[in-house]
């Protein structure tokens, strides 16, 4: 039996890093892609380039008949993008963690096509890897969707608006803030004359360990210890760097909370 | 030319995870490991027989000709167990981030062998990319350990007192704080009914990031991005979640005057 709706031709709205990355992929997997609409024009003509797709510089420009809108914009630019395009027939998708499927509700088929990882146009990303969670505004479309991201990666989940919020947020933590605690840790090291390199074994393996235990498992060092000796060392030689010492402060009084009340 | 000392025979005082993991690994080396001596009868037990020592209880107790004497015990417990070994000729090294050199002055030789690295019995390491830091109260004493580590890893530093209690710092933050974060996240996830694995492909490629990128230049997300709007509906969302709010409020607060101010 043929699905009552199916995705072989696309319209890339975006051309940042999100687009740059599901752009190919999606050519890679043999989606046809019609167009790449971004006003940057020069971003948008290399990767329309590398999947042999036209250009457009305006959303009201892009082709009506696609059978997918991806719509690879900055959270602030979903309504306003979306505002633009001509009344398609085709399902149109944004790719952001924290925007209601709902702001698409103008068109017949609407959904979210949200990849839970962090892009950069520079680094490759092992795509089956990657969490991609599918929302939809009918069951075709659901359908539909779901064949495509199944073709990019192993990993596909049917989420709603609100769990994928809270997907998002927890994105932010592990992700954005983890990385703000690695640059202050660089920089800290760096101040005192000393290579970041000599701390990328140890932040690989707090990543691996987690295969193997949670987190609350895998806690170790000085608060988990109780060790307040230690805590006031840190926090004396932090004196000069108030704000990882805000870092420190905050995190080892959560740490003796969690394991000592 | 024979070098004025070296090491070939091995005490190893302590049997948590740091000594599992070295003793092992310096077992693996060619050392010959006379002793495990630990309190902890039945972890000493295991870990000697895999390394074909006898066990000890008392420091007390240790032979008193071994060439390198490893204290690979808690931070608090170096000064004590010092005070109980013997007047030994060999060198007597402790493997703490954060403890001077100078505990151990009363021998004869003495020094430091800091592996920059979280180690769980349960789980394997790869100990040639571990950074080994290294101290010694003499340059014989240095050359002869420098040897040992260089047969472990190929990664090892000479490193002061002052630098490696930096050193020690920074592990706090990139391994013990990003775990409280990782934790945070999944407890999140967990009461919200998401599966933790959800999150791994993004924790993994934070760090794989870092290879290619200073994490200054890495960061990215809604604080990054000045993105006020997300950051306001993100701590919405935390209301429930005090720790967890305070965290999000001081990393979005410290990544905005970043980079906006």
């Amino acid at each position: 039996m043929v699905p009552v709706f199916q995705i072989k031709t696309v319209v890339v709205i975006g051309s940042g890093n999100v687009a740059w990355h599901l752009t190919q992929a999606l050519h890679k997997a043999g989606k046809e892609i019609l167009q790449v609409c971004s006003p940057r024009r020069e971003h948008a003509g290399i990767l329309a380039e590398k999947v042999g797709a036209a250009t457009a510089m305006r959303c009201e420009k892009v082709v009506a008949n696609a059978d997918f809108y991806l719509l690879a914009v900055p959270d602030g630019k979903i309504e306003e993008v979306a505002g633009h395009l001509p009344d398609v027939k085709g399902m149109v998708c944004h790719t952001s963690g924290i925007t209601p499927a709902v702001v698409l509700e103008r068109f017949e088929r609407y959904g979210v096509f949200y990849p839970l990882q962090t892009f950069s146009k520079g680094k490759p990303v092992e795509l089956q890897e990657v969490p991609f969670c599918l929302e939809a505004s009918s069951p075709a479309g659901y359908s539909a969707l779901e064949t495509v991201a199944a073709a990019l990666s192993r990993r596909v989940y049917s989420v709603t608006t609100e769990k994928r919020m809270k997907l998002h947020l927890a994105a932010v933590l592990v992700n954005n803030f983890t990385n703000h605690l690695f640059a202050q840790a660089e920089g800290f090291l760096e101040q005192n004359g000393l290579e970041r390199e000599m701390l990328m074994p140890l932040m690989r393996e707090t990543v691996e360990k987690l295969k193997a235990l949670p987190a609350s498992e895998a806690q170790t060092g000085p608060a988990r210890r109780g060790d307040r000796a230690t805590l006031r060392k840190h926090l004396e030689m932090l004196h000069a760097h108030p704000d990882l010492k805000a870092v420190y402060q905050l995190f080892s009084e959560q740490i003796l909370k969690k394991y000592y009340e």
